[in-house]
């Protein structure tokens, strides 16, 4: 047949050399992380160094979160009833959807709304851009993502994830707009609900250059390492075909202890 | 009612305090990279500075290769249809299975078998004890992994990772079991054949402490940046339910460029 | 935990008893077909005699449409890696969203858009709202599912379905409305586009009284057969880890033949 | 480039013309069931009627079992995070594995190994044959299925398919082996279990020709109005993101009734 090839701009293989957005992989894996090289293959281009320490930190905050978020359970499910790794990752992947890990893709197109207000609208202050906003979010009944968590009233990774940024000195344009969203959300509802750390990692994201469009993989990516223990350990320590009850289980683990820097 | 409790002994979660195996979440994120998390997740304990920076060159090994495995065409696939990016992703990781990632666990069972004859037998030698597994595979019809590439003679990704590998001092006991199966294969078959990435990959992660059952997970994680970008590069380039042929593709992106030390 | 237990109202499990919205399984088996059973599962009631018999009219026609779709090319991806039956059948229900299967889900809720023209506006003509709803798309961008085919100009599942309807006396309304949309569709752009299967699947479901959020899954249960026999195929007949090209392949089966009746 | 074609038996697709294994898709939408074109998929062949009818009624039997199998509870998980119905399949699909579905497949299996050491051994009695065969698996420490079940000591499936194949005079070869493996493993446990669905079914898809690799599947798609039922109600009347506790749930739909003959 004589239908016109089609183009891809991300990796080229040629035989015994491989590069990623021009870069030869071999160079990647020794002169950058892997944090580094997923940035790279989301954007086109590798991060400045504070950005890349940036977006390794931002990965390992999301790293794992215990056995009772629904990708956990589901993956738990799956290897419960003999299903490979693989397999029992898909299920958890498939369970990371709008109202769980989707917060992250929602903060950054409301931040991007907010940012298009200010940009458009004679509203050149920041909290009357908000106070709008939260105003058309709640006429719609549209619930503002960012805000708010079942367990924590003042996330440690939320806390660490903004330190860092201020450290790092990485830009706060979103970081600031996602605050001043928290305050006209307080000034409309007259309750205060904590940053969490969905809110904050979107915000980071997008002061590092990451388009809403990777928010949810960005977190999928980030979560593998939990999924994967989690499924191994059910395969390993549980009996097949239990009864998951996410409301009995007990941490026995190891006692906390610190890193040494 | 009053069924047991059932255990877990990854991550406390408590309100405001996110530790695992002890090692609270906020000191992870600015003490240790996104790979010594995972390291972490996947043993109980951080990994070795060396160990760490070795595992993370693993990871970046395998960031990416291009349109044509099938975990990015079953990906691509699903992506045309309109499908949302964890579910894209999760169609790529079905994808990854015995034939297509599963050679690094094969090849880790493999010189873990090889050690056990070892151990077991008077074979003291390895070239000797090397000599019977391969014959034994032969004898059962079984395929050796590790070694052979369908694009590549000498790997890139193979060369610097035995190359860093002896940069940063990492134990070479089972790279060289390996090698020697190699010699073995040869010998056996009177032809040679590289050993491939997976092979190296698999080699390594022993070396490292990561037991074969996380092989398949390690190669799966590490995809993850190449998957989300090729189903986001589908997305937004390619035309809806499109015809996938994966023999007449060609790559348009950047050209070759060096990365500055 | 104290918490409120929560509710179903599809099957009740007692021990030694199984009952389906009221209904026991051992009735259910003997007394009414799968299909009725089916049926019964999406609507809460067992279907008279004719519908039940339109519905299993309806899941035959999308048993199967060979091997180019892309539900079956990624089951199929995933089959060649190795993937066990259930993870290649996931893999393709991944690839059945939006743009494949979808045009029936679409198709249901542009039939009840109009049907709520018609009731709603001072448009008591049918005409007149069909040609109102096909501008509104336009005017939005918006594509009408139900029309035109890849391969078929006169699908034999569409003329089909729609004699069957006539033969069993199952109402016409939602049809009726479809070929007043494909006249209006006409009208406006200047070209005949068929009515496909996916069209007539979507009015026939309607008529039935099966709602638009159904459209999709029972596409989906229907082509279950053909994505079994397609995975199993490539399972015992083809090599692994083949490049899959889809536009390389010829049927090489049985010749025509006819049913007795 | 120039590879050689792949082939497929299965399904032609010419322009206007589907046949399945050569019969036009339009005459298996009004000339046979669903179940029988299933059966066509499967097998290569039309079934007689009353293999056709048995068919039927092994998939009905298999249709939904209520909210607490993992494959229901997985697709409940996934569908409250929000994902869309085919993803929430997929869910589920994938928790159906060795351990939970799988036990059709190994009965089917162990099956036909007892009948091949019939066939090949100087056992001419089955009960002899059916002894030995119990102890090689208590010896390899192996579990035999189609024995016991969770919920039920007389499930009523398993007694209406058995009295269903009488009354169609479905042949009993595997039936009558199934039964003797039952003696059999009472004599060696000296404890009775019951014939479980899984084991009736696997037994009854023998005598219709249908091969054990289609066990799994053809319990797959048997439960699909059952999974997909669960989802949309998840979707309809759960909150979002609620903890699923497997063990709090209450049936309160319609009260037990009768299908008229």
């Amino acid at each position: 047949m004589d239908r016109p090839g089609w183009e891809t701009k991300i990796t080229d293989i040629k035989k015994n050399e491989i590069r990623i957005y021009g870069y030869s992989i071999d160079d990647l894996m020794t002169k950058r992380s892997f944090a580094e090289t997923a940035y790279l293959l989301f954007t086109g281009e590798l991060p400045a160094k504070q950005d890349g320490k940036m977006f390794n930190i931002i990965m390992t905050a999301c790293a794992d979160h215990g056995v009772t978020p629904p990708s956990t359970l589901a993956a738990l499910t799956a290897a419960s009833t003999g299903a490979p790794t693989n397999v029992a990752l898909a299920a958890g992947i498939l369970s990371i959807n709008e109202f769980h890990g989707g917060a992250i893709e929602n903060t950054m197109k409301t931040l991007l709304e907010l940012e298009g207000i200010l940009k458009l609208s004679e509203l050149k202050d920041i909290k009357e851009a908000a106070l709008k906003l939260v105003k058309i979010y709640k006429s719609k009944g549209k619930k503002l993502s960012g805000f708010g968590h079942r367990f924590h009233t003042k996330d440690p990774r939320t806390v660490k994830l903004f330190q860092s940024a201020e450290e790092l000195e990485i830009s706060e344009k979103y970081v600031n707009l996602l605050h001043r969203l928290k305050d006209a959300l307080t000034e409309v509802t007259g309750r205060t609900f904590p940053i969490n750390v969905d809110g904050a990692v979107g915000a980071l994201l997008l002061e590092l250059g990451i388009k809403p469009e990777y928010g949810n993989a960005v977190f999928i990516m980030s979560r593998m390492p939990g999924l994967i223990a989690h499924i191994i350990e059910e395969k390993n320590l549980q009996k097949k075909m239990r009864t998951i009850n996410p409301e009995n289980y007990t941490y026995t683990g190891i006692k906390a202890r610190g890193i040494s820097d």
